[in-house]
């Protein structure tokens, strides 16, 4: 059986005090719209609609930039959750199968859960993803017989009886397609705020006969975001999360309370991470690696055995081979470094292609920018680059080439052959001693003079 | 009607367990007399007057580096609270109007909470802050007849009823200037410690017949500092409220718990502050800008749009106008960057003018300090540095000039000029082969013999 | 009387999930193995003995990088304490005096209390360390009379009466080595596991008349290590340990939560040390420095007055005389600094002597690898290196010598000299203005073209 999901991303946020998207603001370096898309991903579904609102054209960009086969669409007036997820009909024009409703300020509910809900539409035709609250507060309440959902009372319209369930609606709901638009034309907005609410269709669906079923999950899967502290909350719990995952999977953490993981940070068994490590979206790490401290990486690849850090920045299409050595106050970004290669102090590779075995001296600089294009650096093998070499891009070094320390190279380096390009050191007997008297001299004037 | 502000800043802190005078230990990168200085300062005071004793010379540069226009007076010889504030007497001369007396080790007193007071001597000739201890020790009580005071009991002194009272005494006073001193005049010493109490002027007063009132406060505002580990802890406190009040003023923090806010940082609505990131003081960030992971900014300033980081340091001077990008292991000081200016690697501008738009290479070095005096680099809009470029101060570069990688530029450039200076490159073929071969028979000669 | 350490360190820790026997597992950048073993190194005992089994080869490693007297022998097979405890037998042939059997996983025994079991040996013939447990477990159950010790009870083995007892064993046993090995003679491994008990010999020793004591110690002396997340656990408890010992001894830590120590760190009072800095082992500052935020130090001696970072790294060798500064984006590897030197931005000092009052320019390199060997560079006192100088290793410079900016340096240098090796300086007319107006075409005829 197909699924489509329509993932609510509409809202405003003003409690974030932001002009970006609630949506868009991130955990582990992923929008919480991320999260969610993610979750509702590992369904397999057919189609996935982002209905969007506030900041529209943000998230819709957000979107592609997760999966191009994603389709958004707007909400223009903000009238509700039932009227949000009406903007997804013709977006699902001739889908049959199961629809599931969700929440992109949720970032939190597990693909399990999900799958559950799922299994519950072969026994109902609506089914309702509940939580028991610590404290229900202003949540509505799910009245229910054994998983059978009676209906959804808002608490605002609630007695003292039903305001003593605990047992609350997270809002996400799976239906059959078809019968969740149905019963949505019949969802009306004769209500205080003059909104059309998606939960209305419980009630709908149980007049008319249908089944409804409550499945339940953990409070905090079902977590929604509106302000910045309930965000660094989230976050605080994300983190821990994958520590103790990334723990369990065998990875060693020194100091686990300062690595900061992304969505989707992968390591090996037995890497190392040392503290004051942080990790953007995008990188995978295998086994027995080092990461030292005051290291940060984005959308790269370590490979087993590699050291990188400490105080090393690891840029998008960084790749590094088995046993790299990549040291301190060094950036790679777009590069591919061979096995065993060493680039150990202060030194920018960008743009370029460092063979296997290679040694890059301190102070290596590939000049890879002309102000307009960007050029590509390409080294062979077990070359040597002494220190303080400006590699102007395009360039070429062939194996086992060499650069004299100090040397700006132009032009290609054939293998085996040594660039060559500064100035001969003179020394001038005295020079500095005359030069600092006088200097000592003209400060003890303007002293004297002031 | 004017008001007096006393500091008491002459004690010696021995718990600290440092040669560092207590006052001059620090809460977010400023020193706890400044806190409570600032505090007071709030009030717009006619006159502040701190009182200094243990380490006298220093605290009094540090007061006047908060401001100049505040005197410092010494108490030479340790005899309580009372004669401390005695010493303020001299300074105080001819002033007419309300006197408060704080604490340099006090730093969380709360603008309001003077306010407060001065608004009760309207009521009452005396006024003295109180709070509802948790745990009420060894404090003094405060013995109450509604908001009215009777008297203070030190707790050595007080019997059951009396310590059952949880009403303590904060130490701090507001007082009619001229009573003050009417009222330390008649303070004794005979008492166990041989001290002048401040604390006996609210005896004397009632004895006077004069009225005295409490104005109650949170505890977490009176708490002083005794020992490095108090200190650790009111740190903690002052960043976890920084850091609340930053998240609820728009600002994005990813990882509250690893950034370190001053007393003064200024950001705007919707910056992102990146995890591991330092402010110390003197630092303002417009809104919208972007400070990544592991920077460390002091003393300067970040316009809308502009990115810090990773990896960077702005030291006090730096102005960085809108847009500007300041990348990874590059240190600003004293220097202004003009809109969309870029240094993105690798660099030092220091004492430096650096236009809009230039483009600043990787390795580039602003060579400021001859040995004995600095000098300025000026650079105009548009410009190209290429990499591990060396600008000698004093030198100019005009708008649109380029200077090739690797350039000592000793003389100006003018605008849309190239300055070069470098060897060319030869390439000596076979070297590096050779060259090898023989350092590898070197060591294998080596190895042989040992 | 002599004393003889035994320590287990043969466990293969399969709940870690790694390849590295558990025992070198690191808290405090030591080896769990290197906290037990220096526990019993207070003790001054004539002989350790460290028992090894699983990834012996590599525990020997550690043993004797930690001390190249003690001896590793090999249980070669898995079977249960006692058998541990025989292997060591032989390496203690002739040795008179106490033993005290310790475990290469429990980090956090102190010193005191291994003193305190020595001093229970003037009274029993085997002394057994216990503790109150907070929750007894799966722990054995230690059945006394006052301190006198009956027996002790696995857990499987114990009815309610004795399951309801806290006083719990931690496997620390100490006897008459001869007595420890005569006992351990007679331990059968006739039980469920098939294994031979050390704890047997209690039971053992007062069937033979025998006296046995209990000495009880804090729980948390007694924690071993099990899992990464137990060893998470034990290394925040070992940070927040020596941030509070750093405090007491004077240290200033502004952020305590981000300084992460290593065993052996030794910080003199009043010295500040800033958030995010990390200790590697072997690190010694004096008093009255500064260790600036993102700090990294290993292996190295900061003296009095010194100044490090932020962004600074000291490497193994690193030693700092007194008022050094070493500022951002620097490293320094076995180097020596003389007083009052200053490296203060983006620069490499390895394998170097650097004078007192000598001040090393931004940019500059000691090249000291030629792709085979390392060279050692020597500059004198008062010299001044020039920005961007490249100290081609071996290499000296005199007293008060001086370097060009970007020179070179491939040749010993005179006191009083100046080294200068640079192209001089062209202005090339308006060539910048072609350069990228031609470059700009470009562009835009690609762009046209695409």
């Amino acid at each position: 059986m197909s699924t489509a999901l329509i993932v609510l991303a509409a809202g405003r946020g003003t409690r974030m005090n932001s002009d970006l998207p609630k949506v868009l603001h991130e955990i582990g370096s992923a929008p919480l719209l991320h999260h969610a898309m993610a979750a509702g991903m590992a369904l397999e579904p057919s189609r996935m609609i982002v209905v969007a609102g506030h900041g529209a054209a943000a998230v819709e960009k957000s979107v592609t930039a997760f999966d191009e086969g994603i389709v958004t669409v707007r909400q223009d007036s903000q009238e509700g959750t039932g009227h949000a997820v009406s903007q997804a009909r013709a977006a699902l024009d001739g889908f049959a199968g199961d629809a599931i409703v969700l929440y992109g300020d949720t970032p939190f509910i597990r693909p399990e859960t999900l799958k559950a809900m799922l299994a519950a539409r072969a026994r109902a035709d609506v089914v309702v993803l509940g939580f028991e609250a610590a404290d229900p507060g202003r949540y509505g309440r799910l009245v229910t017989t054994g998983d059978s959902l009676d209906r959804i009372v808002e608490f605002k319209d609630a007695d003292d009886a039903t305001r003593a369930i605990t047992l609350c609606n997270s809002g996400v709901i799976a239906a059959d397609c078809r019968t969740l638009f149905e019963l949505l034309d019949r969802v009306g907005n004769d209500n205080a705020s003059g909104e059309y609410y998606l939960t209305d269709i419980v009630g709908l669906a149980r007049e008319a006969g249908l089944s409804a079923e409550v499945v339940r999950c953990d409070e905090a899967e079902t977590l929604g975001i509106n302000t910045r502290a309930e965000l660094a909350a989230a976050e605080a719990a994300f983190q821990a999360r994958r520590r103790t995952e990334a723990m369990e999977d065998g990875v060693t953490l020194l100091a686990p309370e300062t690595v900061i993981f992304a969505r989707d940070t992968v390591v090996g068994r037995d890497t190392v991470i040392e503290p004051h490590t942080v990790f953007g979206p995008g990188v995978t790490i295998e086994s027995g690696a080092r990461i030292r401290a005051f290291s940060h990486l984005e959308g790269c690849h370590v490979s087993r055995g590699a050291t990188v850090g400490p105080f090393a920045r690891l840029r998008p299409g960084a790749e590094l081979a088995e046993d790299v050595h990549v040291g301190n106050f060094v950036e790679i970004k777009n590069a591919q470094l061979g096995t065993g290669a060493k680039v150990n102090h202060l030194t920018y590779i960008g743009d370029a292609d460092i063979g296997a075995g290679t040694n890059v001296g301190a102070g290596t600089i590939t000049c890879n920018y002309d102000g307009v294009f960007k050029h590509r650096t390409t080294v062979g093998r077990d070359a040597f680059i002494g220190s303080n070499t400006m590699l102007v891009a395009p360039v070429t070094l062939g194996d086992g080439a060499m650069t004299a320390t100090g040397t700006v190279v132009t032009h290609n380096v054939p293998a085996g052959d040594m660039a060559v390009g500064r100035a001969r050191q003179a020394n001038k007997p005295g020079f500095a001693t005359r030069f600092f008297d006088k200097l000592r001299a003209a400060k003890a004037a303007k002293s004297k003079g002031e």
